[in-house]
């Protein structure tokens, strides 16, 4: 039997003691001169952007899945390369299930209806075109954004309960502008309290057996005040909070994010935790110890918010 | 010299006398047998899949780019049928450009910073990873999602200037559900209104020879009276506008998304233009009559409607 996707992710953060989720968004001019160079000499192109962003990433993926057990793939930068990118990026979540990590596309997709269907046909569950059963990009949960109302949402819940996946719809984004249209206050309530009630509702029913919703949100980690409000609205949802670490957000911010169980949260960083070296001249041995080094300190970081705020569940 | 995207749109507009946009967002099911059989004899799964769409719509612009000056693939439909079909999707995108059309990527993008920059290098402007001119998907226009505020949008415009390309922001979509969020009152205004501000303000200064923004917006064609008001505080913006036909919008129900002048509106149909015939036991020749009466009618009937009220250019 396949698990609720929200056990699923609850059993991973206990078998890894950390909440960590490790961001990969490569760069091309960030990747270490030891990993591009034999790359350049066989491809040109983008060809020779995209290998390099799958080796890169299966080398992290190597290094890290030991301590992280969650990725989340940056839809965007794979797409900037074309087709080579994408296959780079179906290679990338393929590797990464091979080493028992769950995977997260941070898309951002929306649309209505069959549309919307499409979408998470082709990325959450069985492929839905007639005839057909193979698997486009097979990811785990996908991030949604909520601006179409619950036209947009419907259509990937459907396919959450019938294939065991799971979504982030966007509540309150970790970036500066994020409250031009997020923090409007719309009868005595925020627009981002609005949609995360609607989250709440449309999560309600799929809980799994560790009381979480696979339908979960996306609260920045730059926001601590408004994730205390969005935890008591979404107790049953599950944050995925991204702006942790490179954008600014601390342990302590990230703590309103957390139920009193300790669970509730994953914390996302990219830069922080891929990046974590001079340039791309490092050599193979300082890339190692540094990657290892980033997962090792974020997950001690969380670790010791957790135990310092007494709710710490290992 | 590379023209303004609006001028280049109301040109087309003008060339065509028609300001139709054709969907192509292609279902496998309703694609006709003709066409699939001899596919599915070569190939099968998704590859099978891919190969029919992009032979379904080399076909549909071959016989409707006479008609019609302006396509809009829905990204969704591709990227289900995986790397194969977001190869259809790029080899769809410069087969319309090579028979002179204008394509619009309905991929709803929507991220932050350099996130955003990347989704817009992929999809409009020149590719920006470091030493890779090479393009990725090479379309004029892309829409974009607002629920992140300015810092979600920017990033595309600067590619619209530099690379004198184009975008659709999403203010007022055409499903029943869009009024959750998008109709929210804030301080006297709708939601909507306040998007629709901010991309008249965003898309400020980019006004080509005919007056026109390349920042353009997406308003529903099934809220006619929510579209007079946005006419209104978007007046330099291009409204792309989808929901004519089979989402129940009519000639009419559009034409509060015009100016005076007869220009400002682009109208989206999808399936009532590429699926005008039965079933797909369709003939041939019976196809063939089929799009191109569907198209022709479509086009006589938003020119009657202009005319009627007197703001026809043609």
């Amino acid at each position: 039997m396949i698990m609720n996707m929200a056990d699923m992710i609850l059993d991973k953060i206990d078998e890894k003691k950390n909440a960590t989720v490790m961001g990969l968004d490569p760069r091309f001019e960030s990747i270490p001169r030891f990993i591009t160079e034999p790359i350049k000499k066989q491809h040109t192109g983008l060809r020779a952007v995209a290998c390099s962003y799958l080796e890169f990433n299966k080398r992290i993926i190597d290094l890290a899945s030991g301590i992280i057990g969650i990725v989340k793939p940056q839809s965007a930068f794979y797409e900037q390369a074309g087709i080579e990118g994408i296959k780079a990026l179906i290679e990338t979540i393929n590797y990464a299930k091979s080493k028992g990590m769950i995977v997260i596309v941070d898309g951002k997709r929306n649309d209505i209806g069959t549309t919307a269907q499409a979408y998470s046909g082709g990325y959450l569950a069985e492929n839905s075109i007639s005839g057909i059963s193979e698997r486009a990009f097979n990811a785990d949960l996908l991030t949604v954004t909520p601006y179409l109302g619950s036209d947009g949402i419907k259509p990937f819940i459907e396919d959450c309960k019938k294939s065991n996946k799971g979504i982030f719809v966007l509540v309150k984004t970790s970036n500066r502008s994020s409250g031009e249209l997020q923090d409007l206050m719309a009868g005595g309530k925020k627009v981002y309290e609005i949609v995360a009630e609607n989250v709440a509702e449309l999560g309600k029913g799929l809980e799994g057996e560790r009381g979480y919703s696979p339908v979960g949100a996306v609260v920045g980690a730059t926001y601590p005040k408004e994730a205390e409000v969005l935890r008591r609205i979404m107790p049953k949802n599950i944050f995925l909070v991204p702006g942790f670490g490179a954008q600014g957000g601390t342990a302590k911010d990230i703590l309103p994010c957390f139920n009193k169980d300790g669970y509730g949260a994953i914390i996302n960083s990219s830069r922080g935790l891929i990046f974590p070296y001079k340039d791309d001249s490092v050599s193979e041995s300082e890339f190692e110890k540094a990657i290892i080094g980033a997962a090792t300190k974020m997950k001690n970081e969380i670790t010791a918010a957790l135990k310092e705020k007494g709710i710490c569940p290992w």
